[in-house]
């Protein structure tokens, strides 16, 4: 059984707190979009895809509970709402498409004189409840083409030793994740040998989360920091970099956790494929390049302190970007739900 | 003030207790070999000239309560507790070095007839406190030398921007530093902009030693984790990258604190020169490549816990190398206390 990070029917909708895992596992009840917006900036969950289907989820417990008739008065809610909650995480960008799709959508059924304000509301909670399936659905996609291209192209080359950065996983999406979700085709294809997994400062995602996915799914893992990742390709064969996005641009570039950047040359340099899983939600096409994406600077307590407990010298000034960008000249391809590309061929599938 | 991370006068040593650092400011006292192979081994004194000079420095204490007057028994001595010595860490050459020249010595002085038991001890004493004092006239000139080649190489440039990896301070040496002596003079000569020191996981010497060394020395200085290398390249303009060295081969291949060599792949991807700083003491010209040095793998628990704190999922397999192997063909020179070498010049100095 898949983790679950995400339990929802409607009217209610509750979230792991991803803060304490791997020690505690604990739901937050999300009681409408101001619990969204805390849930994702302190995040508590995390994950582009899964950023986007909280925040929205969180407006359809709240819009369910209130009983307006007037649709304009809906309709102007439902846009001041949607720009508050994408203002919780800057950079990652499903949130910000959904929220266009949503506006767009209370739009229409604002302005259609057929639709009753009652038939609004019912309409706007399911389409934003059919993402919640949906998402699955393109995750799984995701793994099927990511497992088969990979499968391919290292054709007769024994099996496969995957390195993943961040994490990607169940805890990440609606479910069974994005890079992770290949590495769980190829293991189900049972061509995977072996993941390691990066710990992911200074949040350790790696090493709380995926680490924690990948001992609950029984996949042989193994954890290393950050700073290992040269000297495991050096020491250790390994076959394919598997990572997230959280926005990738119209060229190709991809911004995703901080660290990724590094990892793509230090893949560059060994001659290791480097692949980047992302539905399409998470490719803004509104961006030429990756030098035009938004990178959000967190708190300097991230990196000092584990918890309460200090780590660093009192008294040291931080720089604590929360991601980089990948330029598409490292990257291999780019997996989707509709197939497997490279990065300068995202604008033939974005424009079907 | 430099910090004191050894404190000696004959009869009497006590070192800085690193890992209760930046929090704790508390002296260890160190009786005998057995003491100084347990501050090596549980890393209470770290960095690899220091490492050599403590074990050494622990050697000295015993001899002075010895009060054999055999020589050949204290030979025999002698050459059993420097292996002891030795194998506390195996990567650091500094201390194998040291242990051969002092059983050398000390065969010598056990076969000089005309040297007594007594001289023989004082003569062996005084040898191991000259050690002390000659590391850190050692690490002055190479901060002087490092700092000249730094400032030729980069004329016109405008001030320097020095990233830096793990500790190499006072707190590595027996005072001054390597890399960070090379970073000291750099300030002194008023062209030094800027410090970003890494984090260096998993044990953090940067964020705890290098954070506390640069805060107390008023550098100005900006901690990162270890995965930001690559966007501080892109995002903010540096200079050189200087680090230090735990064993450098005949044709220059380097171990040093794991992330090193990763350091090295990404400062060649954004064209910034990347040196070494270490002393002769450092060069085991009896290795012909870096494959040949031997890599000491650490406890699980230094990744997985913080004091004791679990940060990674139970169940998740470790991989801990403390060291990697830098190429020579990453790095621009090695900064040493005879001058700056390309990294296949380091024969003309070392059969001079």
């Amino acid at each position: 059984m898949s983790l679950e990070s995400i339990k929802y029917q409607r009217g209610n909708l509750e979230i792991l707190d991803q803060l304490l895992l791997p020690l505690q596992t604990r739901y937050i009840k999300v009681l409408g979009v101001e619990d969204g917006w805390k849930v994702i900036n302190k995040m508590q969950v995390r994950g582009a895809p899964a950023i986007a289907i909280v925040g929205c989820l969180s407006l359809a417990i709240e819009l369910l509970k209130d009983d307006s008739s007037d649709k304009k008065v809906m309709r102007q809610e439902i846009e001041g709402k949607l720009n508050y909650l994408v203002s919780a995480r800057p950079t990652a960008v499903n949130i910000k498409l959904a929220a266009e799709e949503l506006i767009t959508l209370a739009n229409t059924l604002s302005a259609d004189e057929t639709v009753s304000a009652d038939t609004f509301k019912e309409r706007f909670i399911s389409f934003i409840e059919n993402m919640l399936v949906k998402d699955i659905e393109d995750n799984k996609a995701i793994g099927n083409f990511g497992c088969e291209a990979i499968l391919n192209s290292l054709k007769g080359d024994g099996d496969i030793r995957v390195l993943t950065h961040c994490n990607t996983g169940s805890l990440a999406t609606a479910g069974y994740g994005t890079a992770l979700g290949v590495i769980r085709s190829l293991n189900k294809s049972k061509r995977l040998e072996h993941v390691y997994c990066t710990e992911t400062r200074p949040y350790n995602q790696g090493a709380r989360l995926t680490a924690y996915e990948l001992v609950h799914e029984k996949i042989p893992a193994t954890l290393i920091v950050d700073s290992m990742v040269a000297a495991l390709m050096h020491v250790k064969k390994i076959s394919v970099v598997i990572v997230g996005a959280d926005r990738v641009a119209a060229n190709g570039d991809t911004a995703n956790k901080i660290g990724t950047y590094q990892i793509a040359i230090v893949a560059k340099y060994h001659n290791v494929p480097f692949y980047v899983a992302a539905p399409l939600t998470s490719i803004d096409m509104s961006l030429k390049s990756g030098d035009r994406i938004k990178i959000e600077e967190r708190p300097d307590k991230e990196m000092t302190h584990i918890g309460e407990f200090r780590i660093a010298a009192p008294g040291i000034n931080c720089w604590n970007p929360s991601f980089d960008v990948t330029p598409a000249s490292l990257i291999t391809g780019i997996i989707t739900e509709k197939g497997v590309f490279a990065p300068d061929k995202l604008h033939e599938v974005m424009n079907q």
